[in-house]
């Protein structure tokens, strides 16, 4: 049995962190993620940069990092705009991001869900062939304004997307970390029952609340193959302690080597990696495995 | 559905905590554990007051806090000595621990599993009728010896220790927290086939590895209804950071609330206690809701 794990510091875990993070050092982190055995990496964003200066040197990232072996780096766009510069850019795949709920939608790109829809079927048309498609469903689960969201609304929301374009894969995005095992497993295994056969879904989580692992593995079970997570759990808000951090890839590839799943991490080298971004500037690290491992090293 | 989430804290919480909490503040733990909804609590143990002293003052602790409403304390005792020390102070409840691994069992009291077994069975002659029973089987899963424990094995010497007596609780105890999933829904649901009519089964976790609520979730879904749980996730060693920390209580009363299940538990005033002991001089605190729960109480 195989795990995907798919690195998503370079992106969802940098963009919160305030002192700029240099171009090199981004490259860096890449290059040692990718030589821990990740080959999925989300490696920055075409956003407007005034909004995420973080993420403002993506290209230059992209350009520097694409070569590796076997790598295949995603970006994320959240309009036509940012679609069109990751293509100027030489992205070859695409992680296209809208929210299940409008509130949420609003906040995030001043339009609702039905409006980025139809976007998104403009930019599915144009699309060149050879591109790559995610498709991050946010608010899959729970909205920061509008509470848990009901499964049947997902769904139906999510058709309409996937009448675009069925073959994509779709990352199903528990954006404020308030999904449970249970309503992961039922959301999941809907989906997988009504588009399995032509669409991949893939579980975002977010280990807020301490139940990232423990939806990775609901997801797992109800037949999700692929996972969003992130080296030494980044993504936490600086400015909201505890807030909202990726659920450890290091924690993942550790859960999943427990379960004698491949995921084709080497986790000594990954936890290196965990080790160095928990000590960025600006950082909100998380997870466990890092201080375990850690703590089990200098203990002998 | 219901869920009873069994707080350790005041065992195996305190235990490694090295500067000792002066007795009123244990007292007041438990109090507030009980005002938080906390029913059945583990306030302390009848061991060697040199090995643990943390501990020494069990008696005065469970003198001062058998009489709130609705309380059931129970006592860790680790052999026939501790059984005697613990009904002469009036404990009405129980917790023998045996480690399923030999070589764990001989570094805890001092003896092989089979020994321990026979001295356990004597102390189940001897009991008085009225006195409730827990058995800890410790090392279940994995042992810091010997590794990932057999299934067949760990079947095979609980059987024999419940062949003395099959209706106490037993702690299925993943003392080293590289439990899996998988791994604890396997010896749970083979446990509950076997004996589930007469004994009833409780998990007993350690977030180690980040996979405590994951763990529970698993012995959930396997048909486990009672957890141990420590509130701020106590239990972390202080000179091995990240190490052995217990499930937070109020992450699983967190996860529990979400998947609809009753815990019994005011969230709110159970967040507060974890605040306070995670600021205990000496404490190795974790978990996740704490800080995302005061991080959300902060920002409004």
């Amino acid at each position: 049995m195989k795990a995907t794990l798919i690195e998503v510091a370079p992106r969802d875990g940098f963009q919160p962190i305030g002192p700029f993070i240099p171009t090199d050092e981004k490259v860096a982190f890449v290059e040692a993620a990718h030589a821990a055995g990740l080959r999925r990496i989300e490696i920055g964003s075409f956003v407007n940069p005034a909004a995420v200066p973080q993420l403002r040197d993506t290209a230059e990232v992209l350009a520097r990092t694409r070569g590796l072996p076997g790598l295949d780096p995603q970006v994320l766009v959240p309009n036509a705009r940012g679609v069109a510069l990751a293509l100027a850019a030489g992205a070859q795949h695409l992680v296209y991001v809208i929210s299940a709920s409008d509130a949420h939608n609003r906040s995030n790109v001043r339009r609702d869900t039905d409006t980025s829809i139809r976007e998104y079927g403009e930019v599915v048309r144009d699309l060149p062939a050879e591109t790559r498609l995610r498709l991050n469903l946010a608010t899959a689960f729970d909205c920061p304004f509008d509470g848990r969201m009901d499964e049947a609304f997902v769904l139906d929301r999510l058709g309409r997307m996937l009448d675009h374009r069925a073959d994509v894969e779709v990352g199903l995005c528990d954006t404020t970390g308030r999904a449970d095992p249970d309503h992961v497993a039922s959301l999941a295994g809907a989906c997988l029952r009504r588009w399995g056969g032509g669409t991949r879904f893939v579980f975002h989580g977010h280990d807020t609340y301490g139940l990232g692992l423990a939806n990775i593995a609901a997801a797992w079970r109800a037949g999700v193959t692929g996972f969003d997570t992130a080296f030494a759990g980044l993504g936490g808000c600086p400015f909201a302690p505890g807030a909202t951090g990726n659920t450890a890839t290091e924690d993942a590839a550790w859960m999943f080597r427990r379960m004698g799943v491949d995921t084709g991490i080497d986790l000594h080298a990954l936890v290196a990696v965990a080790v160095r971004a928990a000590a960025l500037p600006g950082a909100s690290p998380g997870g466990r495995v890092r201080a375990a491992m850690a703590g089990a090293l200098a203990s002998g």
